[in-house]
């Protein structure tokens, strides 16, 4: 029986590519290992699995019984539901720690740096396993895509560094322009339904007891979102209203000005105020700077529920 | 302001040895870090820290509005009470993954081998930092206690490599007599308070919501105890009685034999029957083979408490 590599819940392109990698590095090293996905795939990852010739990993949403290594998350409400009836054989992530725990000792490779993928080719050098071309083409492409092409705050020397090494692997001379081809199939959000949008890039968070849900929509240009603005606010409501979040936010960044719109529905209207110092103007404000929904996001708003 | 390097509460040789290692390292790559420690160290880090050189590291257990790593472990109640109020840089441990969390990204280095110092002999390795020979040999010591000389089913091909790398660097012809040398130190309990031992090496998990102390005694010959037995029952019953365990487990490995009489006291007659399949006599059981709380001894009852 295989095991898996799962990443989190509405997969991004590191959860899908960093799965890819990670399977294909165990099963060289004799265990084998099948990549594995708990939701449907965005435009962007679409984008790169056809540039280099991968299938969609398998859609496996129950792991009970069986053993997994969990990619670019380590929090519970992020993983599969069954997690604890599952066999947790490492973690290799590049956030926060979260609260998946174990009843056996495991392999953890987590590191401050911008990308799963990033840590992925530190164990490809630790173990000397050579990485196929299409490979390294996902891994850089999953990169460029966290760090918004060495944009965000989060990009490390190191993230750089293995997106030149990874190009070189893959013959791509020019690795930015890929990066922009890949965001402007990003930005193609006109025709999509508004919950797919909001859903797109979505990841709950517990903060202090309570259920955040955070979106986020990177795109070239803003003004893509002028005319659906007001259907986002109302979805973002509605999706509030079905669940027991405490907060829904929908980030729609732009890559160009650098900087990201917050539309906020919460049962604390200090909330935004609390935690970053910034008021919300019917629902919405404007944050310069702000890329990353890891690193400037979610670490001031946890800190505003303690 | 320097960083902190801590291991455990009740700190063993594995968490003072990482403590020195992991803070010259951190230290020699330009972040300043001092070693620390949590309580007493045992007559068995005092052998290793005297045969190489070392002073005790600072006893420090507070680290509110500071920032360490932490070492040998990833369980809250193991670590600094108020671990939440400081900041957790990096995770370099060998057990399951505990329930500590961050609200930031950080660098865990966790990996299924016998001890943290195996671990960290990567990082020197990763990062291309010689490592000063005496801190080799402390390192080399860590690993051989736990490891129980290469006998405990802990121990893995890197643990075994790894001592024999730095025995090299320490200029040590013969480390298992250095091993020997040191379990004998250990094995010295006649004259020690009985609660000393008790403590000596001694856990507190988290088990489902039941707080479960378990502590080890590693000697050469069980016979050490024929005297000091019925002193050491009435101690664990003496010491649930004072606190808010549910259970308190004392093993009495002996590491000739490679088996443990485990002494038991607890709020549930079937907890060992049903985590070993193994029924106490008198609160007692010898179970061959048994020489790792953390491999073999706490994984099935942490089952029996789901």
């Amino acid at each position: 029986m295989p095991d898996y590599v799962v990443g989190h819940k509405i997969p991004d392109s590191d959860s899908i590519c960093s799965a890819i990698a990670l399977s294909y590095l165990q099963t060289t090293l004799g265990k084998e290992t099948v990549p594995a996905r708990l939701g449907e795939l965005s435009p962007e990852t679409n984008f790169i699995l056809d540039k280099f010739g991968f299938e969609a990993p398998m859609l496996k949403t129950s792991y009970a019984g069986e053993s997994l290594y969990i990619v670019d998350h380590s929090d519970r409400v992020q993983g599969p539901d069954d997690i604890d009836d599952a066999t947790i054989l490492g973690i290799i992530d590049h956030h926060k720690l979260g609260d998946i725990t174990t009843s056996t000792p495991l392999e953890c490779w987590i590191r401050p740096v911008g990308c799963t993928n990033t840590i992925i080719k530190m164990m490809y050098d630790f173990h000397g396993v050579e990485i196929p071309k299409n490979i390294a083409g996902a891994m850089m492409c999953a990169i460029l895509s966290d760090t918004v092409i060495f944009k965000s705050p989060t990009c490390t020397t190191a993230d750089i560094k293995c997106v030149e090494a990874l190009a070189e692997i893959a013959g791509i001379e020019d690795f930015k322009a890929v990066g922009m081809e890949m965001f402007k199939v990003k930005s193609a959000v006109e025709g999509t339904p508004v919950r797919d949008l909001v859903l797109r890039d979505f990841k709950d968070f517990d903060m202090n007891g309570n259920l955040v849900g955070i979106g986020q929509l990177e795109v070239t240009d803003l003004s893509v979102f002028d005319e659906m603005k007001a259907d986002l606010e109302a979805d973002i409501a509605a999706l509030k209203a079905e669940g027991k979040r405490h907060s829904v936010i929908l980030l729609l960044t732009d890559i160009m000005k650098e900087g990201s719109e917050l539309l906020v529905v919460s049962d604390d209207d200090t909330l935004i105020e609390r935690a970053y110092g910034k008021t919300t103007v019917e629902g919405k404000v404007w944050i310069d700077g702000f890329l990353s929904r890891k690193k400037q996001v979610v670490p001031p708003l946890q800190q505003a529920f303690v």
